[in-house]
């Protein structure tokens, strides 16, 4: 499948590094692709882009809107910051696509842990859905760490939850499929964007259990009754 | 041990019959004795208070004020809108106590699931903490249904984990003892009370996976590479 990545950060990397072995037509989408492909020096957990693109030469690098105009599948990992700008500017090209968003709406700018910037009463799942009308929204692999997002059968098994919330059932089994491949055994439907909020607001909790164990590899199982 | 548990619904019964139970001296703490043990219509989720302690006849009930002073520890599970103006008109009482405070921040006047009515950058126990600022507060037990909190191996096998947060560390190994007596076995220490925030936050996710699976009998189980 023809796929877009929007992002080059870790989240965006994960992915495309992942759906590539997967054999998918993968292009990564970002602002300005040369200045992306000259970053050499690593992110705070990132690998550089540039030094990554040269690792993973199948993957094609393009401009947002040239990412998603072909793309039969978005992958949304943009920094918060920047998120609905960028998603604003190439909105016909997103037009009846499904767009899985993972951005976590992360405020930095008093230090860390970062605040949210939207939650309670919104989500950033469901500002991307209002920004993009005629795009499928899937809210989903934002409640782990990259790694865990495209391998989870690296920690536990695999067995541990995905969650995902959207407002079109076939985007959302759109996703199933993508995660499957990845290899997520347990994954829960939340129901519509509405419930991106709490896959959202799970962070702070993220954040807490992230500083105490001093590692981000792990994730929530849910241990049910009915276990599901 | 004397125990004061504060409040009448679910949750603060669930605590005092467990406690009662383990042989504590437990009295329950209200706003007006007569008029709570003159109910008989049950709550939505509750049993009707005053059929409860005719069932728990070792239980004593008493004001609020005479409740928490002659207790040793304070469980406090009284609901968001009235349990700031309860605990300032019985801080003297409080002071220099242990205070698990398990009440979520919740404001059902706009509907269920209900909205958060602080959030993000406050969380309902530092509120608590900074009304009693000589009392040790300890989040506790707020993430999971009041029958897990007190008998944690119904579900699982106890195999699920108990999150805490509080500045005293000599209070959380009390509370620690009382979960420990419940039957918890997995209890992660998050910090101080500014971690409440990600215990509360993480409510609207725990809404959504009730909605689901339509029952609350469900936790959380951590799984990761240092299996705590």
């Amino acid at each position: 499948m023809k796929i877009a990545v929007l992002g080059t950060g870790m989240v965006g990397q994960a992915h495309a590094a992942k759906l590539s072995e997967l054999k998918h037509d993968v292009t990564v989408g970002t602002n300005d692709v040369d200045k992306a492909l000259a970053r050499t020096e690593p992110g705070r957990m990132t690998e550089a882009f540039g030094v990554w693109a040269k690792q993973h030469p199948a993957v094609k690098v393009a401009t947002f809107a040239e990412a998603a105009k072909d793309a039969q599948l978005v992958i949304e990992a943009i920094s918060a910051d920047a998120v609905i700008d960028v998603l604003s500017a190439i909105k016909d090209q997103l037009d009846g696509k499904v767009l899985v968003d993972i951005t976590n709406p992360l405020d930095f700018s008093q230090g860390t842990p970062p605040r949210l910037t939207v939650s309670n009463d919104d989500s950033m799942g469901e500002t991307v859905q209002r920004t993009l009308p005629q795009t499928k929204v899937v809210k989903a692999f934002n409640t782990v760490n990259a790694r865990i997002q495209v391998d989870p059968k690296s920690l536990g098994s695999g067995d541990h939850h995905l969650f995902m919330a959207g407002n079109d059932q076939a985007a959302k089994d759109e996703t199933v499929k993508i995660a499957k491949a990845y290899g997520w055994q347990n994954i829960l439907d939340l129901g519509d964007i509405k419930s991106a909020r709490g896959l959202e607001m799970v962070f702070p909790l993220w954040a807490e259990i992230y500083a105490k164990l001093g590692s981000a590899v792990f994730n929530y199982k849910i241990v049910s009754q009915e276990g599901i």
